[in-house]
């Protein structure tokens, strides 16, 4: 009946699970808001499907890219596109290293054929890419850079780190993680934790798929918001109607709190008291 | 991007996913309706928790009482209380058998250890029995019984039969569970096949669980409101919330659902379509 019986595989699934049913979450599929192609259907489907490359990963089976290939591969099982595939990006290192120290070592020893695989994946799938970025995964010429400058994964996410919160995860030794991790452990057990802590990350940072997806101002502006429900001059669910009237769905803040929650039942926190 | 290509498990498990979300389902626990001690994170929580013993069922690995058993140790492993085990009866003959014809066969099989780890399996949690039931799961003397009189598992269903539709399942060839699958089949692809199908089976049968819980007059009455859904007498929000608020739960109507949808997913039923 504890989380501590689970093993780092379904703590990771289970950790997709309760991000995705999180309500109200602002501007994000959640139990009673799906996008036209993206349902809460998707995201689940997609937790479940993953379990054999996260298997792996928990048994030191495979490199980090070939874990995330073979995710991408897995979980485009269902025709809800881009689901999960920047939380892996947190995931995978903390399942085979199993917490954040051991998550920042995967990282660090990551090679220029995990960087290499990475791209493979993510080629598969419509990634949504900073407009100036040279390293485009669906440019071929973007291998032959990879090659030439022996970049390793690690080196491809400093190379995002500027534009994307998660690629910055690898760069700052998972500190977005760790405050996710801290802001739900202390609000304490029961499911309610998980969207107060997302409201938390919103209102301290600007959403760097927000930024990506309709600029900077939207993302700054969403932050505001987050800010205006935290003192309590706008409700949570106005908040969530106004971002889904602007597209405005904070992604990568999702990525970071199924991180967060990962870790975070590892260190005892009772999602089901 | 098929489900063709889910493994027995993973169509089992999506089964259970898509069942859980299917909204509006009547009186049930859905994407926008919990019960107090038992939430939709319970019902995908279970369904990702219980895939080890599924494998094993797919492989062949061993009984079915003990798969059962197994099943029930890996799902009460949140505090949702009994989420599945109705479905399980279904599902687990189905996946060891691979259709119905299959799980068919793997019913008539059953042996008197199958039996007994069944009781072990359902003493763990709070079963609702029939209350002039001689086989109570939580006495001793059951266990004796089985033994005496030489009982399989195929017998404690045939036992069971005349107040439990699922029991009824193992007698009738999976009637029910086809007419799921074909219902679901029949409204073509999108979840919300499932729905209609759910209202379906519940306007043509009384639901059992209701039944055990609240009385015949109730599970009459929850199916005679199916039936003015279908002719457009009643809304179905405006049926769920009716019972809601009598507490009645077709709970076993849900299972037969879950059954019918892995078989569905079988013969190439498109969920995400």
């Amino acid at each position: 009946m504890t989380e501590q019986i689970l093993s780092r595989t379904e703590r990771a699934q289970l950790a997709m699970v309760l991000e995705v049913c999180a309500y109200p979450k602002p501007g994000n599929v959640d139990r009673c808001h799906d996008y036209e192609d993206t349902w809460l259907e998707h995201f689940i489907a997609s937790a479940v499907f993953v379990r054999p490359a996260l298997e792996r990963a928990e048994a030191g089976g495979a490199g980090l890219g070939a874990l995330l290939k073979e995710a991408t591969v897995l979980t485009t099982r269902h025709r809800g596109g881009n689901t999960h595939f920047g939380a892996f990006l947190l995931l995978f290192p903390l399942v085979m290293g199993g917490d954040i120290p051991g998550a920042v070592s995967v990282c660090e020893k990551t090679t220029v054929q995990d960087a290499l695989d990475f791209y493979e994946a993510f080629s598969m799938i419509h990634v949504r890419m900073h407009e100036t970025d040279e390293l485009d995964v669906n440019d071929p010429a973007s291998r032959d850079l990879i090659r030439t400058r022996g970049m390793t994964l690690a080196d491809i996410m400093a190379h995002s780190a500027p534009h994307d919160m998660v690629a910055r995860e690898w760069e700052n030794g998972f500190a977005r993680t760790r405050r996710a991790a801290d802001l739900i452990l202390g609000h304490g057990p029961g499911r309610r934790s998980v969207v107060d802590a997302f409201l938390s990350l919103l209102a301290e940072e600007p959403d760097t798929f927000i930024a990506k997806k309709h600029g900077e101002a939207l993302a700054a502006e969403t932050m505001m918001l987050a800010r205006d429900v935290q003192k309590d001059l706008l409700s949570i669910e106005e908040f969530d109607r106004i971002c889904l009237s602007r597209g405005a769905n904070p992604g990568s803040t999702a990525d970071l709190i199924i991180a967060g929650i990962y870790v975070a039942l590892g260190e005892g926190w009772q999602w089901d008291f």
